[in-house]
């Protein structure tokens, strides 16, 4: 499968072609950059630190994209728009892991889905996947009025956004377990007199520090107990390997907006 | 439902004391302790520090059992077996919190469930009960090729045996979510040159110290990635809550051998 | 020595009751509660399950004082500041562990003290005055370039303020460490886009949920490391006891304000 | 300063040329590996996936030293006793991160520091070296016959001894705040009918799995709380650059056998 990577010289896309490199099946076509980036014209397996690919990085993403199988995208939901589009008119797989996302954003993935066959997710790792679906399960058999459901996150010191997408899609999934709208039950700043806690909330609390990868838990605090499923991510390159499997995967299913349970076959248990 | 706490001066026996007085529908109508306890005469209510209840603790288990309607058990192995072989000639409820049990005790337990409503568990917190349905699917969903199982737990100072029988009816979740058998796997020991760890096998540590009253951890530890599921009691009176629910729902029920997961409707998940 | 205490029906009340009846040396001598209160008139030690002491819970706090060693306190800002007055003018002990005190309460406290002996602390056990001398050495240790610190604290779902007065002190400790003041690099708040993480500051992240009785962590977090110094209270009376063990170490002071760490022998480390 | 990396093919042999390519004032002079080795002849930096940089792998340890300042060294305890002799020969700095050595072996080192500097740790980090004196003066402000010491690490499915070395060094902090000596005190193994912890022991438990580069926790259980200092490694260069660090600063002083506190200027605080 040829797969281009966008956003090739940041440190998920680097991972991308170090893992591409390594994978059976799958093969580096083509390595988008920005217009202006000081990586336009090396070549991506050695700005990767794999040796040479014979791929020079390019910003001419429609022409990397007409001969390409997929497209592998961790960029900004600006970016991640075109691209989208453009993958819907090559016909060709999108992977979007790019966050912070919104609702018209997420209305033209929906629309590109009609051609393309997009999978999209917070998180591409196996274990964040997995614990949204414990995550739901918990969240229904612990009801609310006796168990408080927080979000705990940490991320390195220059992530820009809070909560991380994983922190809100793991929120996704406790509402989706008590049957609530996360936006309607969300409790994501706390300073000063706040009052007892509101029955039946979420919370979120973030920390930023160094170079932490990505730490989340969800806890479930009962009266005299507490229950606490948590991930730990400790190499970038489990993102970038679930996004190369959710690429192979896609390759052969119909146009469609996909998550990575539906890669994982966990969507059934959610 | 008339019910007798047996192992009442014990620091278990007094929660039950005080939760049994706090339940609707539950009156405590016996207390036994061992023959020579200091406890004995006394008023099992003001023991427990919930003032006078008229019951005067005793060594006479069976006087106290043939009036009464259940059993509730968190002693010691030897005598847990006696109180079944007395709660199966009463045909009452016996509801069994006593760990370190071996196959011979639980032989007998089968027995006396053909004549008494037995629910047995080494947890009846509802928090560990569910954690143990999320252990065994989580190992189920992360193959053993890939995800490493190691369960961690803490208690107080005082604790006698080791790993705990939550440790153990953790472990025990996690091998049935793999196919396994754990005695095959469980790895409790590791001191100076223990070479590689054994793929497929379920590691236990223990840690000792204060008060704590318990903890538990299964960790899965994947390559890059580490999925954690926990639970932490805060108050000895979790336990005794859900030996008292057990107690009211195995009322009715047919006579036999049952679990926490059957009282919290949990069993058909795991 | 003839200890009062306010707040005497609320949750601390009771649990200060109870160590002060356990403690050689201490007795109760007065318990005072708001007018109004259902308590007042009833038996304190009957009131805090340790049987009948003598003291009726009364709401004339002069009156309470005025023969008494030393008054110890656990309620809020504004009684606190006229209980510190009253200790004055009876020119006894005042043991203050009410948090969410302004500026001003600080000055009358500080006035007080010219007459009265003044412990006041935002957490009275052993091992979070251990935490916060840790806490100042690490910053200090670790310098702000290359390592950024955060504060995490969790607690019940009851408790109506953020972040805890605990985790103030710890930051004050980490800023003391830094040599900054906490007021000016304090992050209290993210959510949104936040942009990264400014150099120097401490963060503060709040969790709230169930019956928790307070934990608290402070981060260090490094490039490609992590150093976390935590504090666990599993039970209330180790507040209790550090106010007791305050009220006697005082009673033979001069006037002044102190804190737990001239009290636990700590103050000289940090 | 001109180094050399001894046990270049592994992972931390990697670690330590990527780091020494990026640090100023260090060189790498040469690589050894052992004989028979497939590394042997190919260029280290390419290796170490950094470019070439000139210097072939050789099984000639000898050699290698001759004309180089110091010796950088993460290997096993019998190859470590060689390469001391031949740097006290050459009177070079031999910096020494490896794990496992006998006291046979210490005595070893400690002749070869007569002629030789040699700098030897269980763990080069900042973070580590810190939190062995923050649990040194734990232990010594906590007294034992209230607060129990537990030492928890966990390491990836590789690793071959337990506890680890890390783990020993921290429980060493823990008997130099209590006056006592580990090796009367450490309890490592706990499994089946253990009897109620020891008073005054210092508890040791492992966990083994997936890729976790190193976590180490010292807990101070008390009655009633819990403290808990903490160590994560989150990416092998923290120790790689720490042994470059401990080489620069060993290069003008005196022959003798020193520790990472020196380096790092702690050690008067232990």
């Amino acid at each position: 499968m040829k797969l281009v990577v966008v956003g090739a010289s940041g440190r998920m896309g680097q991972a991308l072609i170090r893992i591409i490199s390594q994978t059976d099946g799958a093969v580096l076509h083509g390595a988008v950059s920005r217009p202006g980036s000081s990586a336009l014209g090396k070549d991506a397996g050695e700005l990767a630190g794999v040796g040479q690919l014979g791929v020079p990085v390019t910003d001419d993403a429609l022409a990397a994209f007409v001969h390409a199988d997929g497209v592998i995208d961790f960029t900004r939901p600006e970016t991640s728009v075109e691209f989208a589009a453009l993958a819907a008119q090559a016909r060709i797989v999108h992977i979007i892991g790019t966050t912070g996302c919104s609702a018209t954003d997420e209305a033209k993935f929906e629309a590109a889905s009609r051609h393309a066959r997009l999978v999209k997710s917070g998180n591409m790792s196996l274990g964040v996947n997995l614990l949204s679906v414990l995550v739901a399960q918990a969240a229904k058999a612990l009801e609310a009025s006796g168990w408080d459901i927080e979000v705990l996150e940490m991320h390195h010191k220059h992530k820009v956004d809070a909560p991380s997408g994983t922190a809100l899609l793991l929120g996704e999934a406790a509402a989706q377990g008590r049957g609530i709208d996360l936006n309607d039950k969300a409790a994501k700043v706390r300073d000063g007199h706040t009052g007892p806690r509101e029955q039946g909330s979420i919370g979120f609390a973030t920390m930023r520090g160094g170079s932490v990868i990505g730490e989340h838990s969800v806890l479930f605090a009962g009266e005299g107990e507490l229950v606490t499923l948590s991930h730990s991510a400790g190499d970038r390159s489990i993102f970038a390997r679930g996004a190369v499997k959710a690429a192979l995967w896609a390759r052969d299913k119909k146009p469609g907006l996909y998550s990575m349970l539906d890669v994982l076959g966990l969507s059934s248990q959610l």
